[in-house]
C-alpha cells in the first residue's frame, strides 16, 4: 500500500511526537512550523508568540509523569524541571529520532481547505498551496488568551498571563496594586511571585470557581507518584476516595482564607501550589471572590468590597483556535470540540487533532499515546467505526470523564490519562484493528506518490505502539 | 517592703514584658534602649544594627502560638505575620500598658559593674552613671552574627545573614553564583528568594549538621497548631513519636537531595520552609555537605567537589554576647551560659536575663512566663535556691531539655516552651513562693528610695501571673 501524503500542523510535542510515530510506521510527512524552532510553548520567548511560559516557569509534573515512553527523562534533571530543561528534552527527543528534517520553520500553514471527496489544499506562509491525503492538527491549546467580559470598564493596565515573564517584564512589577484574576497553575504562580515583599506590591487573587489547591510534595516524593487512576476501579469511587483523602493533605480552601469551591475536589482540575497558601497565609496575597464590575481603577467583587487597581492580570485560560480553517468547517466555540476519542471529527476521515485534551496528570504520554494512533491509522492498522457510533461514544466519553465536572470551558477537556490509556491499549486500537481487517485498506492507499510501506516496518511498529 | 530600683538592659520583646510584669507588680524601673525605637530584632531595619529581619521575612510561628497571653494577636492578622505586623504589636502591646515612658532611647547601657555588696553601677550612652538594686539584662541574641572559620580564603564577597536586606539590597544579588552557609529558617528563606529563576542567579547551600524540614502547613491548618508537648508523657517518648510521624509529613531531607542530617528528627531545632523542599526539588538549589576549603573564588566541599562563587552568605547563626559586662564576670563562650531556670547565675543574686532561650515552638509567650517571674523575684514573693541546688537543676535541666541535642553553640538554648511553662507554674513558682515565706524579705527591700509597694497590687499580679 502507499501511505497518504500526511501534513502536520506544528512542532509542539502533540507535532513531534506524532511524526515521531508517523516515521515508526514509514510514513513520509511534512511539518508546518510557524516559528524558527520546535517546543511550541515549552520554547521560552517564542518568536512566533505561542509559548505562554514565564521565566521561573516549572513543569507542574514531576519527571516520573512526565517523561515520554519512548524517551525517558534524564535520571540528573530534578523532580519538576525547569522550562529551560523541558525544551532541551524535546530537542534531544527530536535529535534523538531525526524530526527536524520532516519539519519547515517559519512556514506555518494559514489556510487548510477540504477537497472535494477528501484530501486538503494547505496555503502555507511561504505562498505555496500543496495538497495532502492526510492532515494532522498540533496546533497546540495554550496560546490564544481566553478574557472574560466584566461589566464596566478598568482604566489601569490590563493584561493576560500569556504575556507575563517576570516581575520586570513585561511591565515593571513593584510597587503597584496588583489583581491576579484566576486560580489555575499560571494565576498561583504568578500571584506567589509577584506578592514577595522584596517587591513592595500589594496582591490580590480574584476567582470565580474557587479551586482546590493540591501540594507539589507529599511526604516528601512528589505527590503525583501517589497519583495513578485503575481501569479496574469505578472512576466515581476513586474521585470518592481522593475527595476523602484531600483534606489531610492540604486542607480547604478556606483554610487559607480562599472561597469556597463551587464544586467538590477533583470535580475540576485542582491548582497544584506548594507557596500559594503559604502566601495566603501569611497575609501577602489576598482572596477575593469573582469580580461583579470594573470602574476606572476600582473592582467590585461578589462579596460586595471594592479595591483600587494599577494592573489586572487576567490568569484565565485560552481558546482553541484553528486560524486555518474556515470555521464552518471546524471550530471550538467555547472550547467546545466533539471529537471521537479527542482525535477524529465525524465524517472527516483524513483530519486527525493531537493533544486537544487537559490530560491529568500530564499531556506528555498522552500525545504520545494518540501519536501512536495517528501512525497506525496513516497505514490502515486502525480504522474508525461508524459516524453514528462515533457520535454515541463522543457522548459517552464525554460523560465519563468530565460528566462530574463544572459546565466551563476551562474542563471540557479534562480527561484522566491512565483511564484513556488504557482503554485505548485494550479496547480501542484493538477494535480499530479488527475493523482494518474488515474495511480493508484506507481511501488513500494506492492513490499517493510516495513509495509503499514494507510490511515488516508496519509490524514491528504496530507491536511497539500497542504494548507501551 | 521598698521594690528594688530596677534597670532593664533593652526594650524588644524581653524588655517590653519585663517591664510589663514589673509594672504589675508595682516595681518602677528604667529601660536602657540604644536605638531609637522599640521591638530589636523585629524592628526592620534598626538603626542600632540589632534587627535581623529581612524585606520579606515571616515570622515562622503561627499567630496563635505566638500571641503574648496577656495581649492576644488582632483576629485580621494572618496566620503567620509579617515583620512589620510583629513590630506593630510590639507597639501596640507598649501602648496598652504604658511601657514607653520608662523607656530611655538612645541611651544604651555601655558598661555594667557589680558593685561590692551587690547593687548595679551603670554607665549609659549619655555619659551618665546609675545605681540600681536589680538589673534585668534584655538584650537578645540575635544580633551579634556568627561566622565559621573555614581554612583558606575566599576572595569573592564574604557577609553574614544579618545584613541581607532584599535581592537588590545591600548589594544586587542577581546574575551571581551564590553560596548560603547554613540549614536554618534564615538559611532557607534567603536561599529560596535568591534561587528564584527571575533573578538568574545560581544557588548552592551548603550545611554541615543538615537539618530536618517541617512545613509551616499541615492538612490545611498551621502545623505548629498540632505541637503541644505534654507535661504528663515522657519527653523521650513524645520525641521518639514524632520521629516516626515525621516522614508522613515531610519527608526526608535526602528526598530533596539534601545531605542525611547527623542527628534524629527533633535532636536539633528543626528548619520550617515549605518553599525549601520545592526548590531543591525543581532544581533551583543545589546543596552540599560542610565546606573544606576555601581558595580564591573556588570553596571546596566534604563531598570532594568544589565550585566557583561570587558571594557566600554566612547564615551561620549568633553569638549570645554581653558587651556591656567583664567577661570575667559573665560571658557564654560557644553560647554556653549557664543559668538557673535560663534566668538566674548563680552567685549573682540581683541580676536576671530574660529571653535567653530558643523556645519551642517560639519565644513570645515564653519571655512572658519569665517576665512573670521578675515581677514576682522583685518583690520578694520569689526565692532563690541555695547555690548549690541551683548548679544542680541547672545541670538537670540542660539534660532534660537538651540532653539528646547535637553539642553545637545553635542549640545550647533548646528548650521546649510547654515543659518550661509547665515546670515553673506548676513548681518552680510555688517553691520559690515557699522559700520566700521561710527567707524573708530580699537583700533589697527597705533599703530603696521608691515608694513601698501596695500589698494588693502583689496579691492582684500573683494571682494573674500564676495562673495564665
Amino acid at each position: 500500500m502507499h501511505p497518504p501524503r500526511t501534513a502536520v500542523i506544528g512542532a509542539g510535542i502533540s507535532g513531534l511526537t506524532a511524526g515521531k510515530m508517523l516515521n515508526d510506521y514509514g510514513v513520509p510527512y511534512t511539518c508546518f512550523e510557524s516559528s524558527d524552532r520546535i517546543g511550541g510553548n515549552w520554547a521560552f520567548g517564542n518568536p512566533n508568540g505561542h509559548s505562554s511560559a514565564y521565566r521561573s516557569l516549572h513543569i507542574d509534573t514531576s519527571k516520573h509523569q512526565l517523561s515520554f515512553r519512548d524517551f525517558p527523562m534524564p535520571p540528573e534533571y530534578p523532580d519538576f524541571p525547569h522550562h529551560t530543561q523541558i525544551k532541551q528534552y524535546l530537542d534531544d527527543y527530536a535529535d534523538a529520532f531525526g524530526l527536524l528534517d520532516a519539519i519547515q520553520f517559519e512556514n506555518g500553514v494559514q489556510s487548510a481547505r477540504r477537497l472535494p471527496g477528501g484530501g486538503w489544499e494547505l496555503d502555507t506562509q511561504d505562498g505555496r498551496s500543496r495538497r495532502f491525503d492526510l492532515l494532522v492538527v498540533a496546533n497546540g491549546h495554550h496560546w490564544d488568551p481566553r478574557l472574560p467580559d466584566f461589566p464596566g470598564e478598568f482604566t489601569g493596565r490590563s493584561m493576560h498571563a500569556h504575556h507575563y515573564i517576570d516581575p520586570s517584564t513585561p511591565h515593571d512589577f513593584s510597587g503597584k496594586r496588583i489583581l491576579v484574576v484566576g486560580l489555575g497553575n499560571s494565576a498561583a504562580d504568578i500571584a506567589v511571585e509577584l506578592s514577595s515583599k522584596a517587591l513592595d506590591n500589594t496582591l490580590t487573587l480574584s476567582t470565580r470557581s474557587g479551586a482546590w489547591i493540591v501540594p507539589k510534595y507529599f511526604a516528601g516524593k512528589p505527590a503525583d507518584k501517589f497519583y495513578h487512576t485503575s481501569p479496574y476501579i469505578p472512576f466515581a469511587w476513586q474521585r470518592k476516595f481522593m475527595q476523602v483523602m484531600q483534606p489531610m493533605t492540604a486542607g480547604r480552601p478556606e483554610d487559607y482564607g480562599l472561597p469556597t469551591p463551587n464544586h467538590k475536589f477533583f470535580e475540576a482540575h485542582p491548582t497544584q501550589s506548594v507557596e500559594l497558601p503559604l502566601r495566603l497565609g501569611s497575609g501577602d496575597i489576598t482572596a477575593k471572590p469573582n469580580i461583579t464590575r470594573l470602574d476606572g481603577e476600582t473592582v467590585h467583587f461578589e462579596d460586595g468590597t471594592a479595591s483600587d487597581f494599577d494592573i489586572i492580570i487576567y490568569a484565565t485560560g485560552y481558546n482553541i483556535t484553528f486560524p486555518f480553517f474556515d470555521p464552518e468547517l471546524i471550530s471550538a466555540p467555547d472550547n467546545r470540540i466533539d471529537l471521537y476519542k479527542r482525535m477524529f471529527a465525524p465524517g472527516i476521515d483524513d483530519l486527525v487533532f493531537a493533544g486537544f485534551a487537559q490530560a491529568t496528570p500530564t499531556l506528555f504520554p498522552f500525545v504520545e499515546c494518540q501519536a501512536r494512533l495517528i501512525g497506525a491509522y496513516a497505514v490502515g492498522r486502525y480504522r474508525l467505526p461508524s459516524e453514528a457510533e462515533m457520535h454515541r461514544v463522543i457522548v459517552a466519553d464525554q460523560q465519563f470523564y468530565t460528566g462530574h465536572m463544572l459546565d466551563r470551558p476551562r474542563h471540557t477537556q479534562q480527561l484522566d490519562h491512565y483511564l484513556y490509556e488504557h482503554d485505548m491499549r485494550t479496547r480501542e486500537i484493538p477494535a480499530g484493528a479488527r475493523r482494518a481487517q474488515d474495511q480493508g485498506a484506507p481511501r488513500w492507499a494506492g492513490v499517493g506518490d510516495a513509495p509503499a510501506v514494507r510490511a515488516e516496518t508496519v509490524a514491528a511498529a504496530v507491536a511497539t505502539g500497542g504494548g507501551q
